[in-house]
C-alpha cells in the first residue's frame, strides 16, 4: 500500500493525529471540533496556557509524530500593511526539520496569493522528501465568524486547494470527516484568494456606506433606515452599516495582501486603495464629530470640566444638521484635531472590543479614537464588559455617579449586556456610532455618526 | 368627508383612476400590475403604440381624471453625465397645469436626493394648490429587475416616502393594495437615496470584481471559480461577476445621480468614482483582449482576413498567461488601441442586449465593444435573438457557415436560446466575457475575460 492510500485509510478510520499549529480563536475552535469529530488531536503552542479540553505542547519534537498539521498561525500584517510571514515561516520550518512521509500539511492562515506554492513549498522541500508523493500540502482558509451564534464551525463550507492531486484527494478527505460541506477548487491560488476576497468584499462595501453615510447626512437622512429599506429587496442587495472603523484579524487585513501581491505585479486595486482611506479616516472622523458636539454644547468653556447638569442646553435639530455638513466637509483630511481643538472633556468609551460579544481588540476602532481624543486632551475612559482591564485601567461600571460625570459617551462596540435605555437617560451627550436608538433623532443629546 | 378621507376611501374601494405616466418597460409593468388588481387604470405615452390589455393616450388632459399618477418617465443622464430632468419636468409641468384637489402623484423614477422637494413640489405648488391638503405628493422608486423570473413585480417590497403626512399615509395605502409588501420610510429623501443606493452597491461590487479578475488573471485563476466558492458562504458575501460593462438603465445611470448632488454638497464619493473608470474601462479592456488574441493567433498577416482552417494553431496556456499579465497591465489607460493595431479582423459578437434573454440595448456594452473594433479596423457584426435588426444590419444566423467565416467570436450577452456548444465546435477563437465554457481552459481556442 502506498503513502497516499495508507494515508486515506487513516483518515477514513480517523485514526490520524491531528496537530494544530497556532491556539488563538481559529486553531482552538478548529482543534476543538477535530476532537469533537474523534480525531486525536494536539495543539502546540508557543507558551503553554490552560485550554478546553485539547492537549497542548510547546514541543515542537512532537511535529513528527502527527499525520495531519493544522496551521492555524497569525499573518498579520506590519506597520506599513505589507505581510509579516514570520509566524508561518517559522512553523513550517520547523514542520521542514522534522518532516516524513505520510504527513498532510493543510494552512488555515490568510495569506497572499502563491504563498503555498513560493514560500511554504520551498521551506518543506528542505527536506528532501518529494510532496505529492511523500509529504501532501493543501491550503483551506478559517472561514470563522467571531460571535455568530448561527453557523457553527463544522456548518461553513470548506474552500480546499491542494498543491498535487494527491494533496487534493487527501485533504478534501480529511474536512470531509469534519465539516458539513466541503469545496474543492483547482489549486491552493484559487482557495488563497477566495479568502482574500471574500474579506475584500466586506471592507469595499463597510467603506461604500460610510462613505455614503457622509452624504447622507448632507440631507439629514439616517443611513441605518436606508440600509435597512435597501435590505428588503430580495436580490442584489446585502447590507453593510455604517462603522466606527472595521476591525479584527481579518478585514483590515486581508485586503492589504492583495494589494501587496498586486503591486508586486504592476497592478493597482484603486477601489482597495480608496477604501484603505475611507477606513483609516472613520475613527478620526468620530473623535472629530465627538469634539464637535462638545465645543458645540459647551461653547464658552473649553478648557475645563463643566457639571453640564445646571446649565446645558441641547443642539436643535438645525445644528444636527450643521454638524452634517461640517462632518461630510472633513473628507479628505485637511483638518487636523489637535490644531483645532484643545479640550479636557470627559469621554466615556463604550467597548474597546472591534465587535460585539467578544473580547478581542485587534485592530479596534476604540483605541484608535482614544488615541485620537487623548491627542485632543481629552480624559478618556472606557466601559467594556468582556475587558475587564485596559493598559492600568479598569472597565467603569455603568452607574449614574460614573456616567454623569462624564461630558459625552460614545459608544463604539454594540455589546449586547448594556442596558442602553438606562445609560441615555442620564442626558449626558451619546455619540451612537452603531445606530442603537433608532429614534435618536427625537432626543436632542442623542447623536449619529 | 375631507380630501384626504374621500380619497383614502376610493383607494380602499378600488375605485381610484390610476395614470402611469411613461410605459416604458417600468410603466407598462406598473400599470399591467395596477390593472390586474383591479384598478382603473391609463397609460400616458408620448406616441400611440400597441399595448396589451391597457388603455393608452397621447392626450394630456386627461391628467384631470385621475385620482393617483404614477410618473415613470425616464431619467437619463447626458453625455456629461449629469441627471438629465427633462422628461419628469415635463410631464410634472403638464400634471401641474391642470392639478384638481384630490389627486396624488407619485414619482417612481429614479432621481437625485431632494428632487421630489426641490423639483418636484415647486412645480405643482405653482397650481396654486396646497400640498398635504389638497394634493398630495410621494416617491416610491421602482425596483424592478427585467427578465427576473423569480420575483414578480408584487412579490417585490416597495419602499415609499411621502412628502406630508397625509401623502405619504395615502400611498402607503394605495401599494399595500397592489404589492404584497410596503416598506414605508421617513421622507421621500430617504426613498430616493434608498434606490440609488442599491444600484450603487451593484455598480460598486461589479467593479470591485472586475478589478481583481485583471489581478486573478496575473496568477493564471479563473475569477469565476473564486466567486462561486466564495458564494459558499453563508453570511456576508454576495456574488457579482466579471462582466464586459454594466449596462441597462439604472445600474449605470443612478450612481451618477449620487456623484452629481455629493458634488454640489462638495463631498467627494471616491469609490463611485474608482468604480466609474474600472466599468468604462471595461468594454475597452474587451476589445483590446479580443485584438491581442487575434494578433498572437495571425500574427503574419494583419491586415487581411485569413481564413484559419488551415493554419490555426491554438495558443498553449503559457500564451493565454502572458495575455494575461499583458492585460492586467492595461490598467490606467496608457495604451490605445487606434495607435497600436490596425486590422480587419472579422469579428461575431453575440448579444447586443445588456442583459440576458431581453431585447433592451441601453448603455449596453456591445455597441461600444462594436465601436472600438470598428475603430481599429475590424468587420463587426452580431447575433442577438432578442434584436432582429440594428441600425442597417440583420442579426446573422449561427450556421457553421457563417461562423466558420469569423475569425473571432466574442460573447457579450448570455441569452439562454443560443446553443454554445456547437458554437464553440467550429474550432473558431472565442472571447469568452461570461465564462460559459466554464471548463474553458481546456480547449484552446477558449478565452476568458
Amino acid at each position: 500500500m502506498d503513502v497516499v492510500q495508507k494515508l486515506q485509510k487513516k483518515i477514513a478510520a480517523k485514526e490520524t493525529l491531528v496537530g494544530v499549529i497556532g491556539m488563538g480563536y481559529v486553531g482552538k475552535s478548529l482543534a476543538e471540533l477535530v476532537h469533537q469529530k474523534n480525531f486525536p488531536v494536539i495543539g502546540f503552542v508557543r507558551e503553554k496556557k490552560a485550554t478546553n479540553s485539547i492537549y497542548t505542547t510547546t514541543d515542537a519534537s512532537l511535529l513528527k509524530t502527527c499525520d495531519i498539521l493544522l496551521v492555524c498561525v497569525q499573518t498579520p500584517i506590519d506597520e506599513t500593511k505589507k505581510p509579516d510571514l514570520r509566524y508561518l515561516q517559522k512553523s513550517i520550518g520547523q514542520i521542514s526539520q522534522c518532516l516524513r512521509k505520510g504527513q498532510l500539511i493543510i494552512i488555515e492562515s490568510s495569506i497572499s496569493v502563491g504563498t503555498t506554492r513560493n514560500v511554504v513549498l520551498p521551506l518543506l522541500q528542505q527536506s528532501g522528501l518529494t510532496e505529492g508523493e511523500d509529504y501532501f500540502i493543501a491550503f483551506s482558509p478559517e472561514r470563522m465568524d467571531p460571535g455568530n451564534k448561527e453557523y457553527t464551525l463544522d456548518q461553513i463550507p470548506k474552500v480546499v486547494g491542494g498543491l498535487s492531486r494527491q494533496s487534493h484527494i487527501l485533504a478534501v478527505a480529511f474536512y470531509e470527516q469534519i465539516i458539513n460541506k466541503v469545496v474543492p477548487v483547482s489549486s491552493p491560488e484559487t482557495a488563497e484568494l477566495v479568502k482574500l476576497f471574500e474579506n475584500t468584499f466586506r471592507f469595499i462595501n463597510i467603506s461604500l456606506v460610510n462613505e455614503i453615510n457622509s452624504y447622507a447626512k448632507t440631507h439629514g437622512i439616517n443611513m441605518w433606515e436606508v440600509i435597512d429599506a435597501a435590505a428588503t429587496k430580495p436580490f442584489g442587495f446585502l447590507a453593510h452599516y455604517p462603522s466606527p472603523g472595521v476591525g479584527g484579524h481579518c478585514i483590515p487585513v486581508d485586503p492589504f495582501y492583495l494589494l501587496d501581491d498586486a503591486d508586486k505585479h504592476g497592478i493597482q486595486l484603486r477601489l482597495i486603495q480608496e477604501s484603505e482611506a475611507i477606513n483609516d479616516s472613520q475613527p478620526r472622523k468620530v473623535a472629530q464629530r465627538a469634539l464637535e458636539i462638545l465645543h458645540s454644547t459647551y461653547p464658552k468653556l473649553q478648557t475645563a470640566h463643566v457639571p453640564k447638569q445646571a446649565s446645558w442646553t441641547a443642539p436643535a435639530l438645525q445644528t444636527e444638521q450643521a454638524y452634517a455638513y461640517q462632518y461630510a466637509g472633513m473628507k479628505g483630511g485637511q483638518s487636523s484635531i489637535e490644531n483645532e481643538l484643545v479640550s479636557n472633556y470627559r469621554i466615556l468609551l463604550i467597548g474597546l472590543a472591534y465587535k460585539p460579544d467578544i473580547d478581542d481588540m485587534r485592530e479596534s476602532a476604540s483605541l484608535k479614537i482614544w488615541k485620537q481624543l487623548e491627542e485632543a486632551g481629552c480624559t478618556v475612559s472606557y466601559h467594556d464588559p468582556y475587558i475587564p482591564v485596559y493598559k492600568n485601567m479598569r472597565s467603569k461600571d455603568l452607574s449614574a455617579s460614573v456616567v454623569k460625570k462624564q461630558d459625552m459617551i460614545i459608544i463604539v462596540t454594540k455589546h449586547s449586556n448594556i442596558e442602553y435605555a438606562k445609560l441615555a437617560s442620564h442626558g449626558v451627550p451619546i455619540l451612537d456610532t452603531r445606530n442603537i436608538y433608532t429614534n435618536g433623532r427625537k432626543f436632542s443629546h442623542i447623536f449619529n455618526l
